[in-house]
């Protein structure tokens, strides 16, 4: 077992930051046990206190935003513009889930009044929330799905205490955030163990497996994704497991946006393959190109303009590579375009391939993987229609975009009837990458894209997964949470119905 | 493997009815074929059409409602006045999610208009039907938990066609309501695949492992559900499973309600307990009264009047045999009074013992475990407060009742800070038993009461087991579902936000 977790500069491959040990089972024990105690103080304080220190927490990161940056930029090589960036879209996270509560609507108050005629009594429910949870940080966003990140903040916007496990790629950012968060739960009075920072890889199971634990929150892999899920399946209680694992986000080009749009769809789409180094769950893997246009020459020419860099960990590298390698392997790929290498121990090159699609669709349960980075599928079409079967064999995913003309409706309508089933965000006329934060989005998809399809991991309705209804049944007045009392004194949005 | 599934009169332990052959993996498979195909016809009405179609299954149900009473009655012994009541709460049920798809709420529309200066595009969200879906019907509630109950009804309602696995103990009344189902559909020209009934266990896992079934809904025993929890959990690509499962159901009596209403209480308690032979998920399985207090001595007078009856299957016999040998063979435990027994094969008789809290504590392992039929336990507390640990290491359940005078609303209070959090519905000065189909109820609670403690299988937001999000982003405004569309030409409610 480690015992030190060292962060890494992707640019050079050296370590960079202090070593910080790993969280011992007697330290985890001792976090849990303060998450636990630390529930009914946080759970139990009027939203609007907690929407005040989610407020505040955003204040302190903006604050701090320069310092976490740098460190930021050094265990990632995200580059500052990006990470300044991401640093805002945190803060503006935390600042929506607190006007969540302000607003009210996320306890799904309904009340359905006595009938005397039936007997029915009084009955009131809320939704509330459910306990400690722990929130797997993402390797592909230090902060805005890590330690302060979506998961956590509705988390704690819902009231439960959050146990964070921190990606091992980026620890001193992990601690540097935890620190703020922790400085101003203490500078409001609360107890510490609203929020806790666990290190290291052996912490993770351990907290779902913990009994404590009564949901988890995770973005990453496949593969890890589907490891914690079936701990979290096979307790003796099982609890549920919000994971956001891989996802292909197929885009479609329709015959006459291909041809009327051609440099701006090459641009964009090079663009969104390569932004980060390819490194979001959202990046478009996969191309749907009419097989008479000029696009794919286009798209040739704007991926060889790109240039490669870093990518986040040396496994992200070997992944990338090793899955590189198996698309040259493959009989009828054929290389389309790459970008420019760039230097350094763990930098990656974009790379794009080229095939028909009844080549893809014969190697479907192959090509259908995600690739982690800037890679991508370029395959040509014949008949619009010849892409439902495919885009159905997909699985779940993310997203799917369509470009499309004004003249196209029909065939973005029929391309809809598949990929609404399959993909949690349909985008016309854009691409997937950019998931904005804000009360409509929803960021989820059908196996494998998460494990719940039910959920967004972003946007408003996110704290809908830390919660659970409780009905009041002739409830004494006085006793009711405010959120149910007559006259509705908190003023929230309320149904009242049969 | 059996080929033949029979019903049995409990009042004899003889067969009643024809003889159903089981589905064949051949017919299963054609059935969720035909649901796969009818889903798109199904999920594409506009939701009033959904509705109309639910409310002539619901007039069809009432005006056969005679005949299906006394098929049901012969399978389940429970009598024409409780399963005429039963029809009238299922085609209730009915009525209502035709009333919540009128409502449109159900859909959850969530719009956030495009902002420019962000760069942030139009973003519109609904939720959509999951696809076809399989239900496993309840022993004990032959109508309102089974063919055409709750989950049925919700997930119709939602858009998906249904499987419902019939239960062992009523085949003939499962294929009579699936006939007037069927009639209905065929009616209103829609296609078959829309319902589907199957009959005998093996077809059970060979729903929950098939590809194209993408949610299940249970209500039953903690053993069964638990197995068919794992295999959908355990599937390539996990899918929900809405499953109820066992429910001990503590009632709380605190002092002055024990003092000043002992005789209510009393009677009260027997009645919860025996009502349909203790037959109830929400039966109270577990009595908490002031020691000091006449109200056992009323109880034991009470129960001592009730009478035992059949239970609906010899398996449900059995195990209430076992478990009230069980329970005579536990130290500490004192017999506190019987019902008369019954006569028949299957009937079994009312029980009940008391016991200290101290020495239930002790055994809670083994004493927490529900024990189907008319038997409880009644266990006398010295102090309000010693209770919080016990109920706690309960674990979960549908609900926490507490009897309690109008000076004792601090000790309902301490009480909650703990039921809140394990139980699903908390019933003032009531009784568990009837639960009410309205737009507030939550039927649910944390494992083992069900598998997903966010859900509830009774009530409006039953629906909600059954839809997924989709956002849509810059969507062509003619081309957006008409719950999405400017000027919300349903008139639906939506939320318009950050």
């Amino acid at each position: 077992m480690t015992t030190t977790i060292q962060g890494y500069d992707p640019r050079t491959g050296s370590p960079t930051g202090p070593a910080f040990p790993t969280t011992t089972p007697e330290a985890l024990e001792q976090a849990v046990h303060a998450a636990r105690d630390a529930f009914p103080v946080w759970s139990g304080l009027p939203a609007r206190r907690r929407a005040d220190v989610l407020d505040a927490v955003a204040d302190a990161l903006d604050a701090a935003a320069t310092d976490l940056v740098d460190v930021a930029d050094a265990e990632t090589a995200l580059g500052r513009p990006r990470l300044t960036g991401e640093v805002a879209r945190t803060t503006g996270q935390l600042r929506m889930f607190a006007r969540v509560l302000r607003q009210g609507d996320h306890v799904g108050a309904i009340l359905t009044p006595a009938d005397a005629s039936t007997g029915r009594g009084d009955i009131r429910r809320m939704l509330l929330p459910v306990g400690p949870v722990a929130v797997f940080s993402a390797s592909n966003f230090p902060f805005a799905f890590s330690v302060a990140g979506g998961d956590t903040a509705s988390a704690l916007a819902a009231g439960c205490p959050v146990l964070v496990k921190a990606h091992e790629g980026h620890p001193a950012t992990s601690a540097a955030v935890a620190a703020v968060i922790s400085g101003e739960l203490s500078r409001a009075g609360l107890p510490a163990g609203v929020f806790s920072l666990v290190q290291g890889f052996d912490a993770g199971p351990a907290l779902v497996r913990h009994p404590s634990v009564r949901a988890v929150g995770f973005t990453g892999s496949l593969r890890g994704g589907r490891a914690l899920f079936d701990l979290a399946a096979g307790r003796e209680d099982p609890i549920p497991f919000y994971g956001e694992l891989g996802s292909i986000n197929p885009v479609v080009v329709l015959p006459a946006a291909a041809r009327d749009r051609t440099a701006e769809i090459a641009g964009g789409y090079a663009a969104s393959l390569t932004q980060g180094t390819g490194q979001f769950c959202t990046n478009p893997g996969l191309l749907f190109l009419p097989e008479d246009s000029d696009l794919a020459t286009a798209i040739a020419d704007a991926v060889g303009r790109t240039s490669g860099g870093p990518v986040l960990t040396g496994r992200i590298r070997d992944s990338y590579r090793h899955r590189v390698a198996e698309l040259d392997a493959t009989p009828g790929l054929v290389p389309l375009a790459s970008g420019a290498a760039a230097q350094g121990e763990w930098a990656v090159t974009p790379r794009i391939w080229q095939l028909p699609l009844a080549s893809f669709a014969e190697r479907l349960e192959d090509l259908r993987e995600e690739c982690f980075g800037p890679a991508g599928l370029v395959v040509t079409y014949r008949e619009v229609r010849d892409l439902l079967p495919v885009l159905e064999a997909l699985g779940g995913t993310l997203t799917g975009s369509i470009h499309a003309s004004p003249g196209e409706h029909a065939e973005v309508a029929l391309l809809a009837t598949v990929l609404r089933r399959t993909a949690g965000r349909l985008v016309h006329n854009g691409w997937p990458t950019g998931v904005a934060v804000c009360a409509a989005m929803h960021h989820g998809g059908p196996w494998p894209a998460t494990t719940s399809a039910r959920h967004t991991s972003v946007g408003a309705t996110a704290v809908d997964r830390w919660l659970t209804p409780v009905a009041y049944e002739n409830w004494p007045a006085e006793l009711l949470p405010p959120e149910l009392q007559d006259g509705n004194p908190l003023g929230i949005p309320r149904l009242t119905g049969f």
